[in-house]
């Protein structure tokens, strides 16, 4: 729906005063009380080049506390970073919990940009288009709240503004592509700009059309919008509020976990052949993927003792240490803990040509924080949606994924856990949480199910692999990852 | 002085798993427990190419929790990483506090490589050695023990083992320099590693020479050294410990700051054709700098209420927000905390063409940690030449530095106090703190004083800014950024 200007009445210098008065402690106050809150803001600061945004900048900075807000101004992105999701850049300057984020020239200028440019075909422009509304939604879901304000000017306006802008010294237009002069821009990308407002314009980050025509009126109108988001932001409870561990089913719909056939063993000679077979095949396959565009992101859950940390060594056993990261997810830092939970796997993806490999996953949200009730049931069954549109971002970016699920037995588990207890040095590796978990097998299993069944997709599938023999399921991984690199590859 | 390679005598199959059976337990636990501990352990691996530093990285690994490492491998620097200071990539990943950063290609390979390719003059090359002593000094000052192992293998078996890397298609040489072939490589750095390995081989971070001609005897090697190292890292107490307030002295030693007259004001009327004139002036400078390969870092510091964040708002008050950000500093995350305190300096510096402004710095280590004893005298003591060394890095590399001491009568600070406390929306700028702070005016006197003296150097020097009159002070400061924009732009 196409978002609407609301009628404003000019106000005069004493009005003026007199209303600024009145707002800006009120806008002080709730902005000192959003540093202890528990949700965040994100503006969003659109509008014609020529419209002011510059000055808005300037007067969210001078109205507000400037310390608790993070002004981030993105420019075109650069080579590396067109080479990663288009939403890349943006995850890693989203506000922390506390703070506001004031966004210029952001997801809603890239894609105008490269419309107008020609580089976005219409379907493509589409999907951006409903993927930024997936995105805002998400934040809004974890108390992000999103501010969207579009500064609007009048035809005439305009065209005055952008002719003096062009005969301006300072060069504004070098953000512009391919070198348009404003005018030819803003007539350029008119009609896209319009249909982005319509199709962003949604009930959880509506687009606000800001009257910009005169600088009092606009000033008055920003602010009133700003305090009624902040006062709103304060009103927001934790969504993890009431959180409860999930029940332990009693039986258990039996699906994919129990028809996994845990028999299969390889013997050490096999083993040894084959380890060596498939990690040079692979070390070979790692320079490919580094001379190409393209990335590997290996995912790795299991149950405790299913050996994944033995099965990432094997698999990175032959590669160079510059060619890949291995990330170990435990619990959040501070600052992780104050952003969106998929702000921390954004943070560690590895750029083209290289491998990332995540011992512990953007997949605890529907594992251990859903059997644990870290997070919430509306949190948890929202995360498969947020995962999957997460991993197709990647792969749209030319990113190959492959998941495992190492699966054991608890039987097999018990006897793991009381041979590390003997072992000295395996000792470290057994913690009484790990006997905990153990005892809610039944809910982990119940989570798996579902989190297999629900983001097993077709460009990002899970690979269940039997864990009971160690030598079998390293080379399963080796082998499936060897697969999927050669079908990209060659 | 030469590091010098220890005799060691090989060991059988036997003796080594008894020996590694020793020592795994040992790592484990000493690992276990530096998670907790207040140091950190940063691991330089070096050698010539073939020496097994892959192998010795997978050790690593393999012996401790690799949760607890990070493994770092840097590349050969990218165009944007050239036009920082080539510590700066180093910076972002040396390891937080608990944990262990293994650096694999780090300021050592550079170093050669860029003195090999013929771009490091001689007085250059020795500068970047002492560097590298000056930051590892510093880190083991602040609980970063540094492990430095150089692999080594007699000539006859680098000459063997090299042509062997040459006829393998796994093209190891692609990270040397003009596309040399690794015997090549070895053979034109051979002599500038001696000299590098000799001038670094300190007594805070020694070379340890480890023989790796044959992979037992390696293997145990570097489990040792490891072990020492963990242990030794275990026992250091945290340097803070036992910080007190600084006294506050009664008599003052009077210089720079009495010396200063506060009397100069600036009427309205020509506050605002001043003001409009040298915005002007810097928005037009702002994109010269941005054409060119240098950037601005404007340091404000000041008494409580002298108007830093009303200078800054003038400072930027023409610039395009994609060219500038301002960071506040105040009390540092958990992230930040966890580093040494420079870290989250390094980590806000803006790339080559923009401007980064700092509200509170790097100097709060001798203004509020020296005053208020979060800081020991040791440590803040050392912090001038470190905050100068600091500086002098981002000069090398084409940053401007401007750095303002707004200075005002405590008089003034009554005043402006007591204002604050009437005017609804400029209550929240004051607090307890502030006037906590305003009892040991004498004790901030005396650190601002020394800090004048020791850190005001040639290629960055202090600006002390009348600031009792707030016209005055903003003129003053946007005039004094000009001037020096365009000593090295025109």
């Amino acid at each position: 729906m196409k978002p609407q200007l609301k009628p404003v009445r000019p106000v005069t210098a004493e009005e003026y005063d007199e209303q600024s008065e009145d707002l800006r402690p009120r806008l002080l106050a709730a902005h000192a009380k959003l540093r202890t809150a528990n949700s965040s803001v994100l503006i969003h600061l659109g509008g014609v080049d020529g419209a002011g945004k510059g000055a808005v900048v300037r007067l969210i900075n001078d109205w507000l506390d400037p310390r608790g807000v993070t002004t981030v101004a993105f420019d075109l992105a650069t080579d590396d970073e067109q080479r990663r999701p288009p939403m890349w850049r943006y995850w890693q300057a989203l506000p922390a919990r506390g703070r506001i984020g004031l966004f210029f020239g952001s997801w809603y200028r890239d894609i105008v940009v490269e419309r107008v440019s020609g580089d976005l075909k219409r379907k493509i422009f589409e999907r951006r288009m409903d993927r930024i509304n997936t995105l805002e939604r998400m934040l809004v879901a974890e108390n992000t709240l999103v501010l969207k304000l579009w500064l609007h000017i009048g035809k005439d306006e305009v065209r005055h503004r952008l002719e003096h802008l062009e005969e301006n010294p300072e060069l504004h237009w070098r953000w512009l592509p391919k070198k348009l002069a404003p005018l030819e821009f803003y007539r350029a990308s008119k009609e896209v700009s319009e249909e982005l407002l319509a199709r962003t314009n949604t009930r959880h980050a509506p687009w606000h059309m800001v009257d910009a025509s005169e600088n009092r009126m606009r000033n008055l109108a920003v602010g009133r919008l700003l305090l009624e988001t902040l006062e709103a932001a304060l009103r927001l409870k934790s969504p993890s509020q009431g959180a409860k561990p999930a029940p332990i089913p009693k039986t258990l719909p039996k699906r994919r976990l129990a028809a996994v056939d845990l028999a299969p063993k390889l013997d050490d000679d096999w083993y040894e052949r084959r380890l060596e077979r498939n990690q040079h095949r692979l070390a070979d396959l790692s320079w490919k993927l580094a001379d190409s565009r393209r990335s590997l992101l290996c995912v790795f859950e299991g149950w405790d003792g299913a050996g994944k940390g033995g099965a990432i060594r094997r698999l990175v056993g032959s590669l160079d240490p510059r060619l890949f990261s291995v990330t170990s997810y435990s619990a959040p830092t501070d600052e992780e803990r104050a952003h969106h939970y998929l702000w921390r796997f954004w943070r560690h993806l590895q750029g083209p040509g290289r491998i990332a490999i995540f011992d512990r996953s953007h997949y605890g949200r529907v594992l251990v924080e859903r059997v644990e009730g870290f997070a919430a049931e509306t949190q948890w069954k929202r995360a498969y949606a947020e995962i999957n549109d997460f991993e197709q971002q990647l792969v749209e970016s030319k990113v190959v994924i492959c998941k495992f699920w190492l699966h054991i037995s608890p039987e097999e588990q018990l006897r793991r856990f009381k041979k590390r207890e003997e072992v000295p040095f395996k000792r470290y590796k057994i913690t009484a949480e790990d006997w905990r978990n153990r005892d809610k097998w039944n809910a982990h299993e119940a989570a798996v199910e579902d989190m297999l069944q629900r983001t097993h997709t077709e460009s990002a599938p899970w690979t269940v692999v039997p864990a009971n023999d160690k030598n079998f399921a390293r080379i399963e991984v080796l082998k499936t990852v060897v697969r999927e690199l050669e079908k990209v590859l060659e």
